[in-house]
């Protein structure tokens, strides 16, 4: 258990001041290149030095011909380089003192029979010279807010809240643009690859402790080390949520696994046991991984399993009440006093039963201010949660037919969404009750990334924003067993 | 049973050659006016006599005072009024021998009480004068390729191949733009509130004979003819796949959809044995409702339930994996043949069991085209799972990075994700097996907007993907048993 980040092995890894890159060039073909690309664009501010045999310059920076040559001992060796080179280069780095390495390489343990081989070599050099290494086979870290990004794929946005430990260097690399667009980031991701030295739990450990990672992520294919695993999600998740997708348990999962990272996975049920007994919320897909994530790292922790939904549609409003009743949520009867004070805000064709329908809204500014604040208030209210659909398209449409000039449209179009996307996270700051939204817009429609921005998690489906309501309220159970 | 959608009573409610439109006016604030915006912006093209006691032209409109002022018949009636007056104005659309009429406005049966007398009373003008009713309390109709839109919500993209009738008008108009992203349409669209007159069974049987709908998809808060529905349904399915959205089987869905529509919901169980002796596929989520249309409507049959993965990265593909297996779908070991066929397109950190992972490409070319179609033409495939991640920005890094000068890269980039989304798409029409895609990048990005104008589904989450094959399957499945 560590109680700062600088204790874990991990630190100058995801912290590097300085790097040794092997196996970028000046072609695009060379996977080395496109990591160091990945490096340069995202604008890391440390030093980096490459080790090249031919080039005098790569991709603008100094290249050396050995790792020996180099002006100082860097933090951090980063190998992208044919298997067989591997063990020799991190034979050198240990020569020149270098105590990280990240190997990207791939042609371990997972290929079998001579990967086996070559990966205990590697642990052997890594004893030798105390490197703590993390892979091979990975894609290496990505921690924005320290502008590092060694992966393939050019990191996006600004960062954010979730930890990620991955054994699987996509579940990475494809979630940059993936949580970009619900206004989500990575505090710091890892990709573990084999875990020859360093292994999931290190990075979990690791995220734990730190200060912007308000959730843990694990992908996971298989555990190895069980009880160490267990001890260290055990001392987490009373102050941090971890959520865990596990493809393992199925025959097609365990296999494909097996091949992917020569991972021996476990029946199912054991990994549900090991999850429960750590608190441990377990998804079961990508997109549940991180929908968990959304709602467990943003918003304040539900007292209960009661939801009360807002819509002004039937249809939306009554699958989203099946859909909470199918993960064993529950939609209590409204209090008298709130159902009084609903009236003068529902027309007589809407109801003030729950899901309270508008069907129109007599006065819109009422859907993002009176209702939903009438609505948190409510003592029965666990979670609100709020089927938006004011499409742009049709606040145009109105503002054209009230006679608005068509210059001003779009401007003012822009302040009434903004005004009624302000409106609700004031409601979701002031009470400390989680507000969910979900919606079949775009959530690049205007309104909706208003919302997004502000911190509404907004589901584009009512099913993924029941389940990650239940997944809040598993968490919350947890805590209170505790 | 009918042959042709002229048989059906719904024939002159979906096409109608000319309507009297109750209820729009030149504010914007009225309902009506916003129903009236819609149908004139698709651009429909039959007559439009807006009737209304004070205006003498409503949006550009020659308005009348009475529709017994109107200079010819017409076929159409769209009535959005206040609850009370909108049985003395179908009593007035009967004198003046109007056969079809919609009744958008809402307060009859869905709000007890007084409305189950006003629901009574309209029904018995309309048996009187013989006019066919969708409604009340509906939304009306979206009939595309007829340039018909009575909704509320403009209408978006050029329609498709989906049929709908629905209990809940939202799930016609919210969807506009929801299909839309996904290259998808309605055909035809019912909004049947509470069918007072024409019921969902007919919406149903006209589906089941319009030559542009390939599937029909339902959404369902309660069934009110069994037995119709039972007959209709398993006439249609034999040659057209039906999916049904049932929400009452839930307490809190059935509460909420009594709510809203009045239906009396059944158990789950029940509707599963309806929906399994019809050879209905049942979504258990809107989200799922058009993932199922989309494969049905779109793709040939499988065969059988064997998907073989094709992937470039570990993680998605053993995720997949694990998503098919969890729905009952096989992962088939390859042929010897392929196998030896693949090796010279898989690198040796790569895969040629199933999923096949290239982790990397030799060369792209190959993975939009010889390999997918030696995994197509593999004995052992019904269905071909593809990952697709080929993102822009990379593409546009490596033609940067080759030298390519700034102002051709968007070309260059652009016509090779063209030839590599047209190479995909001969696969697909060649062999005559299912060609799935999955993604986590946005829809809206090139590479998969072009896939998806081609007519590749790809869904932005392998889950997603592989129900949706799974309900290709059940479908295969049940139409070799009868």
């Amino acid at each position: 258990m560590i109680h700062t980040i600088e204790e874990s092995r991990l630190f100058r890894i995801a912290n590097p001041r300085s790097m040794a890159f092997f196996g970028a060039s000046n072609s695009i073909k060379a996977m080395g290149t496109n990591l160091l690309m990945s490096v340069k664009s995202l604008g890391y501010e440390g030093a980096l030095y490459p080790v090249h045999l031919r080039e005098e310059e790569v991709l603008g920076y100094k290249a050396y011909k050995s790792v020996l040559d180099l002006p100082e001992i860097p933090d951090l060796a980063v190998i992208v380089l044919p298997t067989k080179v591997v063990n020799n280069t991190l034979e050198e780095c240990g020569k020149k003192g270098i105590r990280q390495a990240i190997v990207v390489s791939g042609g371990f343990r997972e290929v079998g029979g001579e990967g086996i081989v070559l990966e205990k070599e590697l642990v052997r050099i890594a004893d030798k010279y105390g490197i703590r290494i993390l892979g091979p086979n990975c894609i290496g870290v990505a921690n924005p807010s320290f502008k590092l990004n060694t992966t393939f794929v050019p990191h996006e946005g600004p960062g954010g809240y979730i930890g990620l430990a991955s054994q699987s260097g996509s579940f990475v690399t494809q979630m940059f643009n993936y949580l970009y667009r619900y206004d989500l980031g990575f505090s710091t991701a890892f990709s573990v690859g084999n875990e020859a030295v360093i292994d999931l739990v290190e990075c979990m450990e690791y995220l734990g402790a730190c200060p912007q990672t308000k959730v843990i992520a694990l992908y996971i294919e298989g555990i190895k080390n069980g009880r160490a695993f267990i001890e260290t999600a055990r001392s987490i998740v009373p102050h941090k949520p971890i959520v865990a997708f596990y493809i393992g348990g199925s025959e097609a999962g365990r296999k494909a696994g097996f091949s992917h990272t020569g991972s021996m996975a476990g029946p199912d049920r054991i990994y549900d046991g090991v999850f429960e007994q750590c608190g441990i919320i377990r998804a079961r897909s990508v997109t549940e991984l991180f929908d968990f994530c959304w709602v467990l790292g943003g918003l304040p922790r539900p007292k209960g399993k009661k939801v009360v939904i807002q819509t002004h549609s039937g249809g939306p409003g009554a699958a989203a009440a099946d859909a909470c009743g199918r993960v064993g949520l529950e939609l209590p009867d409204l209090s008298r006093e709130t159902v009084e004070k609903l009236a003068a805000f529902v027309p007589h064709t809407g109801s003030v039963s729950n899901p309270v329908d508008l069907t129109f809204s007599k006065n819109p500014d009422d859907f993002y201010g009176s209702i939903p604040q009438l609505l948190i208030k409510e003592k029965e209210t666990d979670t609100l949660l709020v089927y938006f659909l004011t499409s742009p398209k049709i606040v145009e449409r109105a503002l054209t037919q009230m006679g608005i000039q068509e210059e001003a449209i779009d401007d003012l179009s822009r302040q009434w969404m903004e005004k009624h996307c302000q409106s609700v996270a004031g409601i979701l700051e002031k009470y400390g009750k989680p507000v969910v939204g979900f919606t079949f817009m775009s959530l690049k429609d205007r309104s909706i990334k208003g919302l997004l921005s502000r911190g509404i998690p907004v589901f584009p489906d009512p099913d993924r924003a029941a389940r990650a309501i239940a997944a809040m309220v598993e968490y919350s159970n947890y805590l209170s067993r505790i």
